[in-house]
């Protein structure tokens, strides 16, 4: 830890950190289909002209390859369709290369939605048909009936999980309704297939009063093992998650509040690992105490020796967090006296570089534009300091809802929370301040953990699962 | 058709038929494994063991052969609990049989659930992610923020269908509630995404009444392109249905009622066929006025041109199809006028032989035990007499979406329903009154006729698919 300004550089990838145009909106994302001339050097003069405009190259596969021409499809981002014609225009000027293709792959994976729901026994006889619909079905209906918690064994109820939005506050576009916020949903749900093997169905809520929507989705709960609210705004997200969760038997989260809170937590558990501090010790500070930030103060009250500062909007949201156990502080205190500071505003710039005190750690987690760039906070003396894209909530959901699942557990805890957390930060390899999402053994540990805190937390019905990896 | 009674007594096809063991409850389906003494008149002897005190013998399938023996698998279903012990004192009474197992395979595929949701893009590398999530996904959502038609195309909504119940008449079961009519639904859904690739997702709904019901279900709406009611009793189905439909934009049935009339129609007229009669010419009365025997009484009300004679319980159910246009009757009055009976009364037993006039197309359908027994009907001079086993909703409702969603109509008219009975019964063959449910050209067949008498009742937004078989 001589130069702590270093893990936290190799702990944010991507280019795009370091590019002037990081200030602008979504990034877009093409395939374009490039016939060389089959010698040294082409590959790189396409790569200086993609790169000269602003573009991003992510991965290149080779399609064909002969003595003279080799085809390549090469990945590139870009900040908008501006950039994406000057790299158009660069690649189409070039001696050696001829533009065949330019591809949106990604449009092109959400044709027809991303998830297929399938029978796990096809029906090929009239005999089958009999054992899966009638007359067959009707002896297990009456068996559930005569006992209910057949129903665990005998249908889906217990492992599947519905993720829920009205589309008041998808990503951060904002209001875009619940139709316009189907893919993100979709992609929770394949997420959630193929990561820990949940039955994951999106339900997208008519927007109304807090009320109406907890009345509909109380209504449709026994359908569900769990339920994961999505990407609803705050302030309704407060009363509807506590509300569905008093009326109903199985967890209930709003991934934006604790499955967020979850994540930065871990990574906030691993960033002092890494500056070699205890965390309980350290003063935390959060300014923006929308959904996420009011969790997020709530999560590190659990776990710190002293109150979490806040810095917020509204009366409300600062009234939420004294009650919480918080301390309301201004921006300039609470920057000033925080070790660790965590921003979630979006308000890009917030956090001038003069603000930032020696050692800190800062997460700016605004998206698409933090608070304070992470170069400009590391040049300003912080010790760590990443943006949004450091913390993402792939890593807590699936975990949470296979260990919540599989000991039938009635609602998430905080302990709950903490486990996954911790579980999180201690697969950080290396620099990392956080391990690969797409790693499913991540997953299975994550779950694990949460399994055991759902058991000692006396929330559970069953004792957790006992197998090993 | 020089023998009238030929086609219906072969159109019924299970020895259960002829079972005196027929007046009792529902079956019980159990697969032995018997390895026998490999030779001649062995198998003979087990399935007489097994006739001789009542079990039927399904599917038999080879596991193992030896010069010795050979192990089979033999598919049984019994009456009762009670018969299959009898089933077993029998074959194990044998000599030249050993009884290795009794395996319930009914439960077995229930096991987990019938359905998996799965990922159409398993997400490989962070490159997927960055398509099928964030930050590819939110070029999708502003898309379809800007263009709210562009959700047919990049999400599941349009070919996605709820299949929702209350659990208030599941099966011939009664009020067993949600959670434990959830196996039909699961298996509804199965067929669905089986006979017609539709993706159905089953939802229970915590039991209200019918204005809470409504609420609900219109509230998640957004999420479908169609809905079909199941499973929900008389008389709240009649209220919930039109209501439901009334507020949404896309189609909703209740399978109960439409789905069910429509497969009556397409049997009903395939049986007039079957006597050289031509069908709008016929009387027909209705015996029994709930969900199914209202419904079907005024799709009979469009085809035929005389009215349709009824005969009901309650003071509201004969109101109700004097509204729609029928005709109230005595039940010995409706015996002696019509041609065709269809009684859906859950009453055993309800029609004597001696009501019976010869040459009447006799549909008695409750389950599990009819009004008249077929073979009693026949014998009586019903030129057809069937019950509830031959008409198999399974005919209709996959069609019935495939066309609706195919063409995104809006709702479901009295055409489509015609169509759709019109299609099947001009795919029976023979002697049959209906084709095989598990035909999936059958149900292209029909979903082609829904979706044309869909456009042609102007309630369509776009042309049917034009492929040909």
């Amino acid at each position: 830890m001589g130069d702590p300004a270093a893990p936290a550089e190799r702990a944010f990838p991507t280019e795009a950190a370091q590019s002037p145009h990081r200030q602008v909106e979504y990034r877009i994302d093409r395939t374009l289909r490039l016939r060389n001339d089959n010698q040294p050097g082409v590959l790189g003069e396409v790569a200086r002209a993609i790169g000269g405009v602003g573009g991003n190259i992510g991965d290149i596969r080779t399609v064909q390859r002969s003595s003279a021409h080799v085809v390549r499809d090469l990945d590139v981002t870009c900040v908008d369709l501006a950039m994406l014609d000057l790299v158009l225009q660069a690649v189409r000027g070039l001696t050696h290369t001829r533009l065949l293709d330019v591809r949106d792959e990604v449009l092109r994976v959400h044709v027809g939605g991303k998830l297929r729901i399938l029978p796990r026994y096809p029906v090929a006889s009239l005999a089958d048909l009999r054992r899966v619909y009638t007359p067959g079905v009707a002896e297990v209906c009456r068996l559930i009936a005569r006992e209910p918690a057949a129903a665990d064994r005998y249908t889906m109820i217990a492992n599947t999980v519905a993720v829920v939005t009205d589309g008041s506050a998808v990503l951060g576009l904002g209001n875009i309704g619940p139709v316009a916020g189907m893919p993100v949903m979709e992609g929770k749900c394949a997420l959630l297939a193929q990561l820990v093997a949940v039955e994951a169905i999106p339900i997208l809520l008519q927007p109304g009063p807090p009320d109406a929507l907890v009345e509909a989705v109380a209504r449709i709960a026994p359908t569900f093992g769990a339920i994961q609210l999505e990407d609803i705004a705050a302030p309704a997200c407060f009363t509807i998650a506590p509300r569905l969760q008093e009326r109903l038997q199985i967890p209930v989260v709003h991934d934006d509040q604790h499955g967020t809170a979850t994540v930065v937590l871990a990574a906030v558990t691993r960033a002092a690992q890494l500056v070699g501090r205890p965390l309980p010790s350290m003063r935390a500070g959060v300014v923006g105490l929308g959904a996420a930030g009011f969790a997020i103060a709530e999560l590190l009250l659990q776990v710190l020796d002293q109150p979490v500062l806040g810095s917020g909007r509204t009366p409300d949201s600062i009234e939420r967090l004294a009650a919480a156990g918080g301390v309301p502080v201004e921006l300039d205190e609470l920057l000033a006296c925080s070790d660790i500071v965590i921003a979630t505003t979006a308000h890009p710039g917030l956090i001038a570089p003069e603000q930032v005190r020696p050692g800190q750690l800062i997460f700016a987690l605004s998206n698409p534009v933090p608070e304070i760039l992470p170069e400009l906070a590391l040049a300003a003396g912080a010790a760590i300091a990443v943006d949004g894209t450091v913390v993402n909530n792939l890593l807590g959901f699936p975990g949470l809802f296979r260990g919540a699942l599989d000991t039938r557990a009635r609602r998430f805890t905080p302990g709950m929370f903490l486990a996954a957390a911790e579980a999180i930060a201690a697969q950080a390899r290396g620099d990392e301040l956080v391990p690969d999402p797409l790693d499913p053994a991540v997953h299975r540990r994550v779950a694990r953990a949460v399994a055991r805190a759902a058991v000692a937390g006396d929330v559970a019905r069953v004792a957790p699962p006992d197998d090993d990896e």
